[in-house]
């Protein structure tokens, strides 16, 4: 039987595939033994848990793209990152999300002995629920937010308020998965706190404006303040309505008017009300001119009134700095609702049907549930899956995204390869990226390589050109090939 | 009380603080209550699992120059990236890194009544580890090796051999936290699969010689063979102790040649094997006296002299091209003996004592264990955090990595932040971050906000700047303002 010795934790290169790693002894059997437990759980095809997806060089080239572009509008507009462990404390995360939210959590079983506390007598009659919160201490973080919200209150003595963060990070939900709603998915946020200035509503609007014209995506940006919302549940007398009238009103555009009106109906609203709402359900005209409307209409509700006003100053604005898409005030926009306080705002793409592909919001509370009120903030998340589809149908990826190598070098052998290592060298040194091939297999299999890569050049170096110092150069889509200096290659190759 | 609307799962922004987020009701009351129960839990200090690390924007913007470094110097020899889930199949870890990493490896419990496969009359005389199988199906990431072996298998019809892939992406283990070492770490593995070929080997060695000599960090690159190893143990006819004798090899730097002689006896090893062993431990030297000593001692092994040849393969070429920093042939590193197969390589810097930064090696079995045998592969792994560590003992991060904005606009007032608006906007064209002081508040605190930030220069316009179209830049490390237009201060802030 073999031993093996200990590793170093880290960072030792871990290819664990014949025995094993470190820390304990393993047998030759014991890896058989392995291989076919393996084999049999899995019948030779191995797979990933459903709902989590690979992504292969191509689709990571096309993610990168979409995430460097938010990044780099984040950047320009002084966001700063930062990053947030994968596993929270479950007494951070539950509670936070309602109880299907608490559902959705994924948990991490405690180490070692994780049933130690619990008294197996009482199992059966335990809910899974219960049991979980006995065994389970950490879960995976389900959104950007409630983490962002414990990372400000756990290091407010060295955040410069007001704090400006982007996160770009992947999120866990033990949904169903289905058509486009992943278990492990990316989010990418950013938020402004410790200011109440509207300033923070018109940057992020200029932030989302930009990143979809740099995209190539014509979107259509939405805007409504929560402020209003509450105005108009004040004017009709049905306060406590406000959530039934704007899920109804959210419908407008699914199940029309009529129906729009039974369903406030059916909700207990009156008549006078209903009829007090036409002119708010049926708004149209341009964005003055609603807000005009809306003075009227809302003329009794000082929130109100203060809601057209930001809503006002955000649009007006805007209007100075001339973005690409338009931005549409929109009383039907009514989105998390339960804990936006101010202006809300959701993107939609103009060319594809796929639903929101960017929203946010105004909230005055992020931090109070850890323990530290008062601190508002204002933020924006763009939903990089389904941008990630809609560039994919539109077809809007520029052609570098696909980021393979720009020359390859054919291998004719140790001779000739050396001389080519000290080439690549070289070319790689004016920041270009060079593969040579490793193997000296037929011409023919490395010039498919090559071409199936998407590599545009292929040099060739024989003995005439060691002689000569030179290299032939081909170009893989004209199927020119020309004799070259090193220095013309770099030239070639970087037009 | 109040109701809630549902929420659409995705992208929607979730700052779920002041309430909660969709799919259910949730009353004020509720809040309360969950805020309680949080600072009860809490004691007011919400905190992260041991193990686990936030990252402010200055840490961030550090090891985001790590990892970009690491990234482009890959790209530059043709690897391109994939990530796969953080969540893989307990089938696909288990095993593969020994009993022990069988106990790190932190699993999640299944969702839903976890325990309805679980007969209750059985579980007193049940091991923790059997339960764990029984409501745990998906772990996370242990390395970055285990899922490219899955991932490589289960895409094999889609790549392209040779593949050569990057990834850089979180690796979780449930370790004892200690002093640089995190339950919660970053792996940056480069892996080229489907060719023998030693020159990834040395292409491997430039890309390590590269990555640290643009971090300015001065490295010993170690290599030696397993082959080489083999060869020892058949020479001194004592093939079964090949881990034994690497282990005490390993060990004459700290124990000195006396202990390790005792050590290698005492292993089992007669008086003649040991001395036989005597000038391979006291090796010194050049690379080239070396390998000629080596000739001579491996002269009757077959495998041995294999080894020999492949590690003066590299060394030559690598000599030919020049690099920064040494490679030097080293008998007694004997990393991971348990998976290498041929050439092995260990990093150490050169300045500070931190241990192995950096390693890799060739392995002939990466596939195997996924029913994919006989497919060879070579790889190395960047340790981002001990890097991170050293580049912060040597203070060599480059001043730009701070990643702040360049210049901030002081707010005046409505009317003087509608100009800023614009201003901001012209000079974010140039690719200059801008920030515009949200709140106009004191002058003085939105300087010190400023100067906290490490934001180089501030613009103040008020009346007479609005009059003129210019804006008054103050560069704050020399306290000098002048007066200038939006072109001068785009030229000025760019130098």
């Amino acid at each position: 039987m073999l031993t093996f010795m200990k590793f170093t934790v880290f960072p030792v290169k871990t290819p664990n595939f014949a025995f094993q790693l470190g820390h304990s002894k393993f047998s030759e059997n014991q890896y058989q033994q392995q291989v076919n437990i393996y084999m049999a759980a899995n019948q030779n095809k191995p797979s990933i848990p459903k709902g989590t997806r690979d992504f292969t060089p191509m689709e990571m080239a096309k993610r990168n793209y979409i995430f460097d572009t938010i990044r780099s509008v984040y950047a320009l507009y002084g966001f700063r990152q930062i990053e947030t462990p994968a596993m929270e404390n479950l007494s951070t995360l539950m509670g936070k999300y309602g109880e299907e939210g608490d559902k959705l959590l994924f948990r991490i079983l405690n180490s070692g002995d994780f049933m130690h506390k619990v008294p197996l007598e009482e199992l059966s009659a335990m809910s899974p629920q219960k049991l979980a919160g006995m065994i389970c201490e950490k879960g995976l973080r389900y959104d950007l937010t409630v983490p962002f919200a414990r990372f400000v209150v756990q290091h407010r003595e060295e955040l410069q308020m007001p704090f400006r963060r982007y996160q770009i990070q992947p999120v866990w939900r033990a949904d169903r998965p289905q058509k486009g709603r992943y278990r492990e998915f990316y989010q990418c946020d950013a938020d402004v706190v410790g200011s109440n200035s509207l300033l923070n509503e018109v940057e992020l609007m200029q932030i989302v404006d930009t990143v979809f014209a740099r995209l190539g995506i014509r979107v259509s940006i939405r805007i409504n303040n929560r402020k209003i919302l509450t105005g108009i549940a004040e004017i009709i007398g049905a306060a406590d309505k406000i959530t039934d009238i704007t899920v109804a009103i959210d419908k407008l555009d699914k199940i029309g008017l009529e129906n729009v009106n039974s369903e406030l109906a059916s909700s207990g609203l009156s008549a006078t009300a209903i009829e007090t709402l036409q002119p708010i359900i049926q708004l149209s005209g341009t964005n003055d001119s609603k807000l005009s409307i809306m003075r009227d209409v809302l003329a009794k509700s000082e929130t109100g009134l203060k809601g057209i006003e930001e809503c006002a100053f955000v649009l007006k604005s805007l209007e100075n700095l001339h973005l690409t898409n338009e931005v549409q005030l929109d009383l039907t926009l009514a989105r998390g609702l339960n804990y936006y306080t101010g202006c809300i705002f959701e993107v939609r793409a103009l060319d594809v049907q796929i639903g929101s592909i960017t929203g946010g919001g105004r909230y005055d509370n992020l931090t109070g549930i850890f323990g530290m009120p008062g601190l508002s903030g204002v933020g924006i998340s763009f939903g990089a899956d389904r941008i990630y589809d809609v560039l994919n149908q539109l077809d809007l990826y520029p052609r570098e995204t696909a980021s393979s190598s720009r020359l390859l070098f054919i291998n004719f052998g140790e001779q000739e390869v050396s001389h080519c290592l000290q080439l690549a060298s070289q070319i790689r040194q004016a920041g270009i990226s060079v593969e040579i091939y490793p193997d000296s297999v037929k011409m023919k299999k490395q010039m498919s390589y090559a071409s199936s890569s998407g590599i545009p050049f292929v040099a060739l170096v024989g003995e005439n050109e060691i002689a000569t110092g030179q290299l032939s150069l081909k170009n893989m889509s004209t199927g020119e090939q020309r004799s070259v200096t090193v220095e013309e290659a770099i030239s070639i190759i970087s037009q």
